[in-house]
């Protein structure tokens, strides 16, 4: 590689990302490297040694659900800067199984992969402990001070979005949660809990819904179970904006009109938010910037860099669409 | 293994499966098998050369765009399907990029996996011929008559989806597709001029547009640009569900109502197609047969038989919603 960098007048660096079709170069640079390649009948080494080595140009991200917009929008974001900096990215999907996690974490390990991004989920990863590592949107636990961790400031969250439907008079409001031991979505709760003391209200038990998971059917099922069951209501806020986009279809199919006659909100911001109905008022995460963040933490824990600040909290804000204008309800 | 699996009383391949964790396998029958291994000490072999050979449990998935919910629904899909007999998924993406799809290629053979599913795309990969591979929703190349090749009948479905918008009573119809250069959107196309004709239409160049790629933000773009050129339409076909949103999204910015003002109508029946508005009509793939065999293909490969039927072309139906229904327009 030195031979041929030196030959064609570009960097060692330039010739491996072309040889490894890894990161940015220019077409013309490339047809000169492979004249220079083919003219002096270089071979490519592509013995198992080299191989394993090239395997350390793969980042393995791993992911609880790649049908959730919010987390498939999260990942082309961090594919897209890792590819920039010369990463190809592997992704695997646990569809929230503890079973899967564990296998993709053997397999990526197996795989010799340069480092993980560990997407959502709630387990620490002892086997990854000497590897470079990144934690998105997982809590803090206790026994891995040196975990590197990004997270969104799920509480607040809460707190904005249920003050936004307490904004908008909603005075019986569901709160549609998943029970997955998922500490993000108890922190999400908490934040409603305490927009709800600051309006005086009380918490009631029969407008708390726990679904199986955050899919779309998940939430549409439980909406539909509370309207046969004639509990009266006028407001939802969804921990995610598949669930609220679930409630979403089951109000439309029973003709209850959003917003006139309930209010709903969801969280991510994702796309889900923009198209489904009229538009769905949604906390919104920051995608690139977490992405963007999470990458870099993770190559400087490549180029050997010790982190100082391990745990990195984002703001949220609100989108406000017409889910929860102002209009009074009726 | 052979040993364990004695002493278990269970059979080899239920060994691998929970040395692996791969597959199925009751708790009672793990907790047997580990406390056997731990009794007799016995010790896994993680050297390169056996990792090597666990690698063999792998499947690589190539895919143009995973936040297209037609595409990461379709992998999910494929993914609990081989996992149930004892495959790991890596999931590749190459957001429609053809450096970065032959990136991938490259790096899922220098991984040793045991077979690859390409999803879209238009590439035949010579450097994947002796490997068990399945081609999904691409079209037949001349020269590769031995590749193993699932797609819909998209012809047909495009044809099915502008006698919807016909019968629906438009007469002016914007046809939204993508540019690039993927035949089975041409084939879309087809099947819609074909139902112009039989109607007595004439195609109009100024009602076709084409867009950069199949998003749904591309989508928005070339619908707002329509609207103000002011060119009069009553009808949209778009040969994606994620392009009908973008166009759903341009026309609610305007003020223009669905199905009121205008006909809508997508393909793939993804989840976007339910949420959207209040519910786009699309031409359905029906995904879990797609992927169920797709899986069934390629397993066979890899078991070493040999497909007589390499090509499998699937029919398509049509989801009927509101956003085509037969209200006069006005």
């Amino acid at each position: 590689m030195k031979e041929i960098a030196k030959l064609a007048g570009v960097s060692i660096a330039t010739v491996s990302r072309i040889i490894n079709q890894n990161g940015r170069f220019s077409q013309a640079t490339e047809e000169r490297v492979n004249q220079i390649i083919k003219e002096h009948n270089y071979s490519i080494d592509s013995s198992p040694s080299n191989i394993w080595k090239a395997q350390k140009c793969n980042i393995g991200i791993i992911v609880p659900d790649i049908t959730n917009p919010h987390f498939s929008a999260l990942i082309l974001q961090m594919q897209m800067a890792l590819f920039y900096s010369g990463y190809s990215t592997i992704i695997c999907n646990t569809n929230e199984s503890e079973i899967l996690e564990q296998k993709h974490v053997k397999t990526l390990k197996a795989q010799n992969v340069a480092g993980v991004i560990l997407i959502s989920g709630n387990r620490y990863h002892a086997a990854l402990r000497k590897y470079p590592v990144v934690y998105v949107d997982r809590p803090h636990l206790g026994d891995d001070d040196d975990a590197v961790i990004i997270e969104s400031d799920n509480e607040y969250g809460g707190y904005i979005v249920a003050n936004e439907i307490l904004r908008a008079g909603c005075k019986n409001i569901i709160f549609l949660m998943s029970k997955i031991k998922d500490i993000n979505q108890r922190l999400r709760y908490n934040g409603y809990l305490r927009a709800l003391k600051e309006h005086g209200m009380q918490e009631r038990i029969e407008y708390i819904q726990n679904t199986e998971n955050v899919s779309i059917y998940a939430g549409k099922a439980s909406i539909t179970s509370i309207i046969q069951k004639k509990l009266s209501f006028d407001g939802i806020i969804a921990t995610t904006d598949t669930l609220a986009a679930g409630a979403y279809l089951a109000l439309r199919e029973y003709g209850i009109k959003v917003p006139e006659q309930v209010k709903l909100a969801g969280f991510d911001d994702c796309m889900i938010a923009d198209i489904c109905g009229t538009g769905i008022t949604s906390v919104k995460q920051d995608v690139a910037n977490m992405a963007s963040i999470a990458v870099d933490m993770l190559l400087r824990q490549i180029n050997g860099e010790k982190i100082s600040t391990t745990k990195r909290q984002l703001t949220l804000t609100l989108s406000r669409r017409s889910s929860t204008d102002s209009s009074p309800l009726n």
